[in-house]
């Protein structure tokens, strides 16, 4: 649901795999997403915390016998896999009246985290009669083939090379059919949903298996952020336009600090002072830090949403303005202990942290999965233009090419995604071969440069929201809520409801 | 092109591969195609002296680098290997024009011989400026994976595993995407077409990647021909019909032949009766005859054209017609004699041959591929009933399913052709989903009862001909082509001018 970027000379994507920090990069690899990665201990155990939602009656946990490689028929390709899903028919008005069905198309991680997060599949489940069901997208969660062994599906690319989008995409229809088929629901309609690689799957689900689907809410779904298609530095520019918001200053002190870290790093004195600074636990690089504060900026811009959150971490309502705040506060501090105030608020707004620990490499949404999607068929390029609030960066896809063939021996295959989805000319083409898919994208988040910003057709409809964030339209509603947000969730019920009526008018024909 | 089926308690599909005789079916398996496996060494020649056209000018023969495994990333699936296409650019509007491309979607077999049958596309190209391109299909012909090594390639579910439909249609989108960046025409709209199997996959091409094709031709593409989708009699009962058609009497002779067929093959008398009857080589057991009786039935009604044509064998004019005359001819003459010389018509048209190797395995147009597709996701259900003409056989997927299981130690997937490519309530999801196809279908083809046979939008539009035979559309053009037909390719030369015109006309917006 995250999907982020990381920027540092020494990418990101390099520590959380092999903590290698001898290697450079010359250029920024994204790890879309991240993550949790940097979390003090204390976000780890709220995390934790809130996963025990899954015995509050939320969903039953279920099992399906899924099918390792659906295009091919070698003999590994006929191996089976356990795949979950999550299932909640509280509300559901049964296959006689084929009521219809939610799915959520899960994206790169645990499926209850996502699940847990898409409080607008809960809500209105009762005034659809919806039956409620989140997929968990192979690799990912309890949904691991090669027998669940972690191990063995990620020790190299002959089990690996069936992490892929299409097969995901393949799992989902072949789940679905086989679960309306037990439930006696066949004529149900289906309407998907996700957020972020979540949503980009919803999106192409619709276009790809539109018998198997009605529609889709594609949740910002940067489906355009592939070569050719969408400026690199949108990612990066966005990012930087949040922060410049709230004030020019704000971005200015941002913007000036990685030379200042930079310089620190340079001498024993200055990392000690970038320790105290940072209240880190022990001494790092000044690379781990400019990659700890970018993720900080990063996340931040993500979720900025308007009311306090916990996704990635426990936040405060529009935390950028509370970090901007931080840093404007008291005038006289120095850059550091500004950057520090302004980190703090995403690293440890409930204030229990004591240190932090750059090496952390715990995962607690099972998000790992993705550097190899980003190293397969994920090459969303990102760049950072001088004029923007982080470090220079040219995309290089040589780059991101070397990296996965010293990590994986793989070259990725960058026009796949486009040769098998589009994106080219999209207008022209979705509006004479697809229907009923809503995007929903808020320009705050940085991943909105890469959605369908512009209503195709009438049943192609772009929502924009231009204080909205990363898929905050599927988290649950609060009171606090402003009015552009309930309205764009109205907006998107009316229009789900509209499918529905069409399909079961198209039925009766 | 051709698909076809047989119906012997001995399946021609053993026959085809394996000459074991002493295994026996209790259903009929499909060969779909088989072919011109029966042909007296004459037709063979006459076949090979017509794919010498390819020196006449009619296209360049390229190869294209293609990736075996386009959805997985496992060290096997980055193989390549080279596919064939055909290409001819001689009345090509060019680049600047954005001059349209006409796509031929390769099927089950040698793509000279399907582009040598596909006049429609050669004989519209001036009209259209249009380039043509014939892509050949994955491991047949001269397209064949593991570098190009046949033996390699068919030995076993390891390499043969590759062969599958989906991957075919990634391979197409593939190459079309490169070859329009290599010749520099990105915005030069694509039209695909293709006739039976060719037929399907250039329906399922634009539906599922309308991002590289703006429409698609879909000629006798039985599309709905899929377990839960078709009854499984309405193959045979065409057959039936067509025979019917021109007599009843006609229609009897045959009906009533097999019993008298297998009561000769239970005495050596009647076994060199049958063999003098019909002119046979050698002795062979009645099971053979009958799968040689019913493939002549079969693809005559195929072939059934309304002017002389050498798709299969060389055949007249209305060959169901003559074939029936044949049998009414001189009513004092055995019933023996009477099938011989109808089926002479099929096998013999040119008169050269002195007798019948029903034992001939050849495959000239390489179609043995489809064996394998059809004991993987090619699960297109057929039977025979009572009433029919040909001897009783219930569909039966256990059948087919053993025999998959002893030749190739394969279980077939029944449901993955609908889970990937729906079928069911078709014309709701596509009017919906989908548009720009033309679903050509000619009743007196046996395959026309699994196409689409009512139009489903203004864009999604069915012609049906009564007289017509299997994707006689596609065919050159005659002087003594009836009216119907002339109207049938006229009405989807404006069909497709739309689309053009249409395009054209979004790309400006």
């Amino acid at each position: 649901m995250i999907l982020a970027t990381l920027f540092s000379p020494l990418s990101l994507l390099l520590l959380l795999f092999f903590s290698i920090s001898t290697l450079s990069f010359s250029h920024f690899v994204p790890t879309f997403p991240s993550s949790s990665k940097f979390h003090p201990e204390l976000t780890t155990q709220l995390s934790r915390s809130s996963s025990s939602s899954s015995s509050n009656g939320l969903y039953e946990t279920k099992f399906f016998t899924q099918t390792l490689d659906h295009f091919d028929y070698t003999p590994q390709s006929n191996h089976k896999f356990q795949q979950r899903y999550l299932f909640n028919d509280t509300h559901w008005g049964g296959a006689n009246n084929n009521a219809p069905i939610f799915v959520y198309t899960g994206n790169e991680g645990n499926i209850e985290w996502f699940t847990q997060n898409t409080g607008f599949m809960f809500e209105n489940a009762p005034r659809f009669q919806a039956l409620l069901v989140f997929i968990e997208h192979r690799f990912y969660g309890k949904s691991v083939p090669f027998g669940g062994n972690r191990e063995v599906a990620y020790a190299n690319t002959s089990t690996l090379g069936y992490l892929s989008s299409t097969q995901a995409l393949a799992d989902y229809a072949t789940l679905i059919i086989d679960l309306k088929k037990n439930i006696s629901a066949i004529d149900s309609p289906v309407v998907v949903f996700g957020g972020s690689y979540g949503g980009m799957l919803a999106a192409w689900f619709r276009m790809k298996y539109p018998h198997v689907t009605i529609g889709a809410l594609a949740s910002s779904a940067p489906i355009l952020h592939f070569p050719g298609l969408v400026s690199p530095y949108v990612f990066s520019d966005t990012i930087a336009n949040d922060f410049r918001s709230e004030g020019e200053n704000c971005y200015n002190v941002i913007k000036s600090s990685w030379k200042q870290i930079e310089d620190a790093g340079k001498t024993d004195k200055g990392l000690k002072l970038l320790q105290k600074s940072f209240r880190l636990c022990k001494n790092y690089s000044s690379d781990f830090l400019e990659g700890w504060l970018q993720s900080a900026w990063t996340y931040t811009a993500m979720t900025d949403y308007p009311t306090p959150s916990n996704f990635m971490n426990p936040l405060p309502a529009y935390p950028i303005r509370k970090m901007c705040e931080a840093i404007e506060k008291e005038k006289k501090r120095s850059a550091f202990e500004k950057l520090y105030a302004a980190a703090n608020i995403y690293y440890n707004y409930s204030g229990s942290a004591t240190c932090f620990d750059l090496d952390d490499h715990s995962d607690p949404h099972d998000l790992g999965g993705w550097q190899w999607q980003a190293c397969s068929e994920m090459i969303m390029p990102l760049g950072v233009r001088k004029e923007s609030m982080f470090p220079e960066s040219e995309w290089s896809y040589k780059s991101r090419s070397d990296s996965c063939q010293f990590y994986y021996n793989t070259t990725p295959r960058p026009h796949w995604i486009t040769t098998e989805f589009g994106g080219y000319h999209i207008h022209q083409v979705l509006k004479r071969s697809a229907s009923n898919i809503i995007f929903f994208n808020g320009l705050r988040d940085p991943w909105s440069g890469g959605g369908v910003l512009k209503s195709i057709s009438k049943t192609l409809v772009a929502i924009v929201a231009k204080e909205g964030a990363h898929h905050v339209d599927l988290r649950y509603s609060t009171k606090e809520d402003p009015k552009w947000l309930t309205h764009v969730r109205e907006k998107e019920i009316k229009i789900i409801a509209s499918w529905i009526k069409r399909y079961y008018r198209d039925l009766q024909l």
